[in-house]
């Protein structure tokens, strides 16, 4: 089978799983939804196609094994995920699952078995789109699954334990599930970028050097309102000019530190007339990096600069923070092992950051797990627009294969 | 009766006046409601123990006449408004009324007529809490009362040519309210400033130079909402970061220009995600100085400048202004006479422009006028905190009746 023909079998395949939607006429599916279920019965049908063992986990992540040419062989996992956002475009994760699936058939077709075992994942838990935690399908395999999560509630009301149980899972295995990470060699992601910048470099892949760690806080300004006609600027305690000074801060340092990005998303003032002089303004702060102390010298730097520019137009600012996640580092023998592949394909490899947190995040410390980017049409992502064409996913196919076929494990020695 | 005995009795008449509000526990007096006419009709009572002949006019403002010594002398106007907004302070457009109707009061006291007839005005419609147009009262003496807007209707339906004759007001005598110009001096209010310019000068009064024209537009910044972790700094085109380098050129323009107040009040961004970075930003700008050609050179160079930020930053600004009105002059005479009294009175004369409204600039271009600030208490109003002193007040009253003693209407010659 040409590598074109397995690209064309993954956009059938993308087309097939978009038509399972909570709603008409837009992709929602969310976990454990019977849309996910459906979704979940297609994927498995698919992957016995391929030659693969498969079974529902316990925590309704779709598992499917092409055995290693020896039964004592490891293991190496692929995955991504099959949930979704409300309305949601048709490529995130889905593509990454049938990459998998389908170096599974292409080597199945070759009659070939690898020194390893293949175990490839559709997770149903990625997005949260339905629960307040996320991540939980490779947490799970990862070991750390928070039992306490079972306790959490939809918008409807119904608990995480209650939904598990709907959809057929054995909670009491879940702790079960999680891998020999002596017998794991690593885990493996394709997904789509949802970003510019492969579109920008004009490339069609990428090799992810890590998934930002982020935090995210909230900084309130206060100042006085005054009337905008009869106060004279030298007698203002302007919020509003202040916020302004260190949102400009924020977009100052966040350029003059490589990799880290820095959002102002939202922002609201008070009173919010016209005719006011804004008295109080709080705003949103998001800044990700791939290194920690990157991110954490950016925060010091900016908790600085706000003290200084409130103390200048003697207002107050209150900076805190409600979220912080580390940086995972991709491994770096799979950064370069994939830098490779993509460069036999006649790419340039480029390195980037990932954004957006994924599950290979959860493998962060447990087993070494490196991620594939597909150029995004437009860095477009969770939307319907959302667009990866049949030649970008045909040379990550191309990519993927190349890098299953010259994987070592004996080369791939622990300590790691 | 001394002059500390005529700011007391000033307080007194202030504390009275406060208990006539639409609604309980704070003073709320729109225009022709009931609160208004019982004001209206302890304000006719005030100016009748005061020697005055009084009438309400066609338009529902209380019209109080002191005559002078000879009976064909021209007149002087001295007004202010005794309606409020909601919840409202006790200081706002009372003070002034009742600076009239005790300086008359003085004068029929001391058995003396003027070389001109005093008429005192309690206008009705100054802040426009009621119906969409303002000023109407001065605007009907000034001559220019504009009859379409007797269709107005306040929020409950009711027009405003069937409140006024529910108010007992002859909507036909309208335009005979019209003053004449030749045989009209000038027009002179005293208010409070409403600003924290004279408390911060720690002076009790100051001369206001001119009503402050002002311009109010939105500006609508443009981007591309992009994801807040997957899209670098160099390929964003954030609307905020946009609007944020065109708020503090606000602020640097205005500092540059003297008297000139500009304010940026309002700010909605969309779609207002912490992850999300934003795609769109529109802002409020409010721009006043008591110079035309200043204010217009601000404007001027905005719009430049906001051309150079979109530019530069690859997003779009639009700038478009909803509202326009020119800057209205005192006169120079009064401003001169005025400020001689403030310095006769042993405090130093502070000349200021008033950034809000008031009746008296609906008299621009049609007779001089004047106007006289007292220092309000940390700059409030529009609140119940609002507060003027008694002494600042009888320093104000020693000014106004020092000013209508000293006045001499012949040397007060035309052409102005």
């Amino acid at each position: 089978m040409t590598s074109r023909t397995l690209a064309q079998g993954i956009v059938d395949r993308i087309a097939q799983l978009a038509q399972h939607s909570e709603e008409p006429g837009v992709v929602t599916r969310r976990y454990l939804s019977d849309a996910h279920r459906r979704a979940a019965d297609l994927l498995s049908g698919w992957m016995r196609q391929a030659g693969m063992a498969t079974r529902l986990d316990a925590v309704g992540s779709v598992r499917g094994r092409y055995e290693a040419e020896r039964p004592d062989a490891p293991t190496l996992l692929i995955g991504s995920h099959i949930d979704s956002v409300r309305d949601a475009g048709h490529f995130d994760g889905n593509l990454g699952v049938l990459m998998g699936v389908t170096a599974a058939q292409h080597f199945r077709d070759a009659g070939r078995r690898l020194p390893f075992s293949l175990e490839v994942v559709g997770f149903g838990d990625e997005e949260g789109s339905r629960f307040p935690t996320t991540l939980s399908g490779s947490r799970a395999i990862a070991g750390h699954y928070d039992p306490a999560i079972l306790e959490e509630q939809d918008k409807a009301g119904i608990t995480r334990r209650d939904a598990l149980t709907a959809f057929g899972c054995d909670i009491g295995a879940i702790s079960r599930e999680a891998c020999d990470p002596r017998k794991t060699l690593a885990y493996l992601e394709v997904h789509i970028e949802q970003g510019p910048v492969l579109e920008a470099q004009n490339l069609p892949v990428g090799v992810v050097t890590g998934i930002n760690g982020a935090r995210r806080g909230r900084v309130t300004v206060e100042g006085a309102a005054a009337h905008a006609g009869t106060t004279p600027m030298n007698l203002r305690r302007d919020a509003l000019a202040a916020a302004v000074e260190m949102i400009a801060t924020v977009e100052r340092v966040a350029r003059g530190t490589p990799d880290l990005v820095a959002t102002v998303g939202q922002l609201d003032l008070h009173p919010g007339a016209v005719n006011t002089v804004p008295g109080r303004v709080t705003f949103s702060l998001d800044i990700r990096s791939p290194r920690d102390h990157d991110r954490d010298a950016a925060v010091s730097a900016l908790r600085s600069e706000f003290s200084h520019i409130a103390r200048t137009r003697e207002v107050t600012a209150d900076f805190t923070f409600h979220h912080s996640a580390a940086a995972a580092p991709c491994g770096q023998r799979l950064i370069d092992a994939l830098a490779g592949c993509v460069r036999h394909a006649g790419i340039k490899p480029h390195l980037l950051p990932s954004g957006a947190g994924h599950d290979a995040m959860a493998f962060h410390g447990v087993i070494p797990f490196g991620m594939l980017f597909v150029r995004s049409a437009g860095g477009v992502s969770h939307h319907s627009a959302e667009f990866t064409s049949l030649e970008d996913i045909e040379i990550a196919a191309k990519v993927l294969i190349g890098f299953l076929e010259s994987f070592e494990p004996a080369s791939f020695s622990r300590p790691r």
